[in-house]
């Protein structure tokens, strides 16, 4: 009940997605792709990994929505990871780009620089990622896990989603998605994510798939919010990480607009 | 009680699998590896996962049986895969074919084609893959997933089983194999499981496993019946989608004649 | 009660672990890295996996301590192995090296036997493995599952120790860890540890995390019993093998003194 307006329109997008089951194609990191593929069936959508350049411009082609994600990242990967971005914004498909470890070498921050000037719908990434990327200063990333609070990145995410055109999703204890000039707060979620692999990474893909049904901004929103819900309602069913995968897929699959609304607040950030 | 023929002689593949633990060399997709592995592993073989040409015709050697899945396909690993092929049947182990997202991509389709002409002992995959494989006419596939019912591409199955000398499975809501001329029936698994990435991938494992020890058909038959009897029972311990890997791994490793002939029903195709 | 001066030490070992939060640089198998991942997080360490020649130097220079794991070994993969051995060295950060199917082929053989020489803090493996990278007689492996017993390999492991400088921990239904001089026995773990993928492999991750804290010696045998401990309490959780993963990563996340204490029995071997 009490359900605000912004919660209304995430489940909206919910149910376009649902109704849509968008073909999301996963150009991501080794680590992520089982958990990723899980998570976007349970939420309603249709996963792939495609990444070899013989065929990721034609399966761009076929896509819904395209996620990069540099996580495991080598020179052929990137060149496909480019080809597709590329594809993408020819085709008018769109595409999100997580940086994950942007910051970490040098090598992972150019390649996160220069996939982010291709200008994707959203750019999801931790505080040191968002930091790193924005090229503001801040403390050093420690590997891929944030050093620093999403709260400390809200500049860089407004500066880069200003430069780049994009919506910038930062995440952390709270996250916030933000366009440059209007800033959403998210609260959702629980402090066991950053305990289990690649649940930032399936943000990002659940991120996609909104994106294949709604504006940027929505679509960042609505991720935030409904992986926030179901990471919640799953945490209360773990007595550590272990499961917290497979519950937040079950969590996803029967989350209908009670349990999304309970599982997550949206504000505009002050 | 009441089991048929059909069941008995399942039951005895499973046993003489037990009791052979076959090696099974995997070439398979990023996104299927671990599960495959895990379900190999609860079935009782014994998997490993290897795809450098430096290795792969040594590996075969000193398998059992292989699988060759092109989810996640590129040039060094489609060299393996053909290396492997004539390697597999120059020292005549069997092998099988899981031609995923098939007719998807250009690359994916003459990969898949290549492949399949050297002629696996089984090929098993979706009915999108199967009609596109076979060259018959009928939907496109969407992504990985597919758009038809495995009815619907049994025509397909019989005529690429008479092209390739292959037993061909098909799976979906029913599950068929055929070798062109006979075709039976396998009622099993849950709606849940297209919900739950590298379960088909998995059972295209399961297939090699049990060529190691029956002839084809009788391999594809096992696979099937004794896959859609774990899903199955898998299914009910669930309440969604997240659990399901867990628990078809456990439902195989406790399989026996009576739960497996409570769970799969096996009969000749009309 | 009753704990034994060792497992005090190993008790400090985990508390030291979880106060440093080690970042663990992963060079692993496809297999093994999601597992691998969720294990690091959930014992309190923070695992990447990095494993571009582009990047790999860089990342050891910001880690704690590396594993190298050849388990989907290929040339490139190889490049970056011995890149990382020798930074690691250079900058003497620990590391431990998994020879996975060590004996399997000549490739992975002289690969492992390659690395080893780099003289790793610790090798970690299993009978078939152990005896195969010593050179010493014994049944050759089957695949990547040990045929031989950790008892059978202990003088191998003894020899390949003095010829390394390295700690070898060879594991199975009972692990030994030894300097080549002094042999320690770790008691633990579950029969149905073996059918699931990757706990061998997440064990040398756990490894590698120890050695960022302790001695190479203290590391090893504080990793076989805190992983044995966990492994030992994940299975009275389960019915099968299917959740086991899940469960060693709660037991893990929840570990105190007492579980540490009841789950694992370290002795000097006679």
């Amino acid at each position: 009940m009490s359900q605000d307006l912004f919660t209304i329109d995430v489940a909206s997008a919910l149910e376009a997605l649902r109704a849509r089951r968008p073909l999301v194609h996963n150009i991501t990191n080794y680590v992520a792709m089982t958990v990723s593929a899980n998570v976007l069936l349970a939420l309603g959508a249709s996963p792939a990994m495609v990444h070899a350049v013989e065929e990721v411009e034609d399966f761009v082609a076929i896509s819904d929505a395209l996620v990069i994600n540099i996580g495991t990242l080598s020179p052929p990967w990137v060149e496909a990871m480019r080809r597709a971005a590329v594809t993408a914004n020819a085709a008018r498909k769109p595409w999100v780009l997580d940086p994950v470890g942007c910051g970490a070498t040098p090598y992972r921050t150019s390649t996160a620089a220069d996939l982010a000037a291709f200008r994707p719908a959203v750019i999801r990434a931790n505080a040191s990622e968002i930091i790193s990327l924005a090229g503001a200063a801040g403390e050093g990333p420690k590997g891929v896990d944030s050093t620093a609070g999403s709260d400390a990145a809200l500049g860089a995410a407004r500066a880069l989603a200003r430069r780049t055109g994009s919506v910038v999703a930062v995440t952390g204890a709270v996250d916030y998605a933000t366009d440059g000039v209007d800033d959403v707060r998210v609260e959702g979620g629980d402090a066991m994510m950053p305990l289990s692999t690649a649940l930032g990474c399936s943000l990002s893909a659940v991120t996609a798939a909104f994106t294949a049904v709604a504006d940027p901004m929505t679509a960042a929103v609505a991720a935030l919010a409904v992986f926030g819900a179901a990471g919640a309602e799953a945490a209360q069913r773990c007595r550590g990480p272990g499961h917290l995968p497979a519950e937040i897929c079950d969590a996803l699959h029967r989350m209908n607009r009670a349990t999304l609304g309970q599982g997550a607040k949206i504000s505009r950030a002050a």
